[in-house]
């Protein structure tokens, strides 16, 4: 195992000193290893709460910030947060209007959060979740009941933060983000394991000449192993199983291709195009997109794509001001 | 080699039909294999001409944009452009204020940048050059006489696109370029290769427990091979030499934690935490910093530290605002 981490048990409380570290504008609890908002808690705001497992940053605490999330709990690699942080990230930055827990589908996830939940409905803390669960590959897992929430995330957390940020109650907030989970569909691949740290060794073997098809964002089983293909072929694999499970046809849509951790900028930008030619073929407009590592697994290297079926209140949410340390824009300053 | 690519031969002409689909403000020239600010030329601004080897990306074509640079062409991998292209992309954003070329250091590169500005002079362009030399690892290498320009570059190209973007002339801009890389000093390090895509084969080979310290952007080689150690050690090991290099001793720096393009973003806040740790020790403020992958070699596990010994002017220039792919902050919309 190659990794610049000092002893493999700290990863994530080293990492977060980083975090601090590099963001004066957010602010870190090292005690619950939670991520918030520097200027939280905000008075009369919606305030959103996310998090899970470490690992695949800049999910969550690179999203935090102004028009996105308030705070993010880290839990430790690829495990989920434990009830006493989240309900402390919850308490932390109520700011009298409620708190949304936006979730990822996974078991250990969900009972957590809604542990944290009911606690925080005793503080007298009104809370609703959001469980995001966009991932077409496999409808259950090693980790998850269901469908597995994976880079979809980013959307949930972008537009529900837009939508809190502008005044919206509780119960719209909650209502935009199940409707935006609805819209939102991904489909992953690796090209090789990544290894957790406190395991030291990859969670996984491939061949030097396959693929992992719908992998999950800890490394768990996809749809299938098949050889490596082309780009151009890829990209089709990745998106038959989304357009098969939602019709985007005619429509618009946020497009993301995201990287797993290890895969560089030239091979997003590569995969981009093969994605951009198969989506113009098939009517669907491309509205914005992002390409880059955004929801990843440890050093993976291999490739999501996310579409998200905009209209033009989701359209306009996406592009209201953020002002995270992973995605920016719309600010001054 | 395991890739998200089509023909190893077209690597970078696949990924620039990305970089175009991508980002509808910039414009790209498909023929040259130039990516150009939208609204080039701007009439009466100095323009700025960066490139080299693709394979670093974002680094140029992620720094193409109000604020920064007006073009960036790109080589095939790890291969200089050629002065034809060059010439075009100084041809097509030259303004009237004349155009700088910023250059990374190493023998290809300087040489083709040199030739296309003699012919962009008969054309009548005035163009000065700047060659980014930051890298203190070694004073010769496999592609260099002198010291080899690294992620230092971005500083370079940050300042200077803003000095430019405010109005100042050829002369100034470039004497500013010159003067950044004279305070700005880089140190990487590479826990595995990297793999050309037209060569197939991983540049170079190193053990399990090894790294390689002072590695050159191409994989070439550094100062030694030494253990791999703790992020804490690393961090010292990558510091000492620059702080050696020039006194930043109670002075202010922008620093920069860059990832080589296989290393994810939780190692690299760890090894942020070390530095900042250090620095804080050395009595080096840290007033600004970067902590992402800007300036990658393919997939390279690895990172380099930069720091640039700042003033109240390059630190204006710093925050001044900037619009690009990879580097924005400052711009509303």
């Amino acid at each position: 195992m190659k990794k610049i981490i000092n002893d493999p048990k700290n990863v994530v409380r080293d990492a977060l000193y980083g975090v601090a570290a590099a963001h004066p504008q957010l602010r870190v609890d090292h005690a619950q290893r939670v991520v918030l908002r520097g200027d939280a808690p905000r008075q009369g705001k919606v305030a959103l709460v996310s998090g899970g497992g470490s690992g695949h940053e800049p999910l969550h605490a690179g999203f935090v910030g102004p028009g996105m999330l308030d705070a993010a709990c880290a839990g430790e690699v690829f495990t989920s947060p434990v009830p006493d942080q989240i309900l402390a990230a919850t308490k932390a930055v109520d700011g009298g209007a409620g708190v949304l827990h936006i979730v990822k589908n996974y078991t250990g996830d969900v009972l957590n959060f809604e542990l944290a939940a009911e606690l925080a409905e005793i503080e007298g803390i009104e809370v609703k979740a959001v469980v995001v669960d966009d991932d077409v590959a496999v409808h259950n897992s090693l980790y998850t009941a269901g469908r597995r929430g994976v880079a979809g995330t980013l959307v949930v957390e972008k537009i529900a933060g837009a939508s809190a940020e502008a005044g919206a109650s509780l119960s719209e907030v909650a209502d935009l983000a199940t409707r935006v989970n609805a819209v939102t569909r991904t489909m992953g691949m690796a090209l090789t394991s990544c290894t957790v740290p406190a395991a030291g060794r990859p969670t996984f073997e491939l061949a030097d000449n396959e693929i992992e098809l719908g992998i999950g964002i800890h490394g768990e089983p996809g749809r299938s192993r098949v050889p490596l293909a082309p780009a151009a072929d890829l990209a089709q694999m990745l998106l038959d199983p989304i357009l098969e499970d939602l019709d985007y046809g005619g429509s618009e849509a946020v497009v993301i291709v995201n990287g797993m951790g290890g895969t560089p900028q030239i091979e997003l930008y590569l995969l981009y195009a093969e994605v951009a030619r198969i989506l113009a073929a098939a009517d669907i407009g491309i509205v914005r997109s992002l390409v880059g590592s955004y929801v990843t697994s440890l050093e993976m290297a291999g490739a999501s794509v996310t579409l998200t079926k905009a209209d033009a209140e989701l359209l306009s949410l996406w592009d209201a001001p953020v002002d995270t340390a992973a995605l920016r824009w719309g600010v001054r300053g």
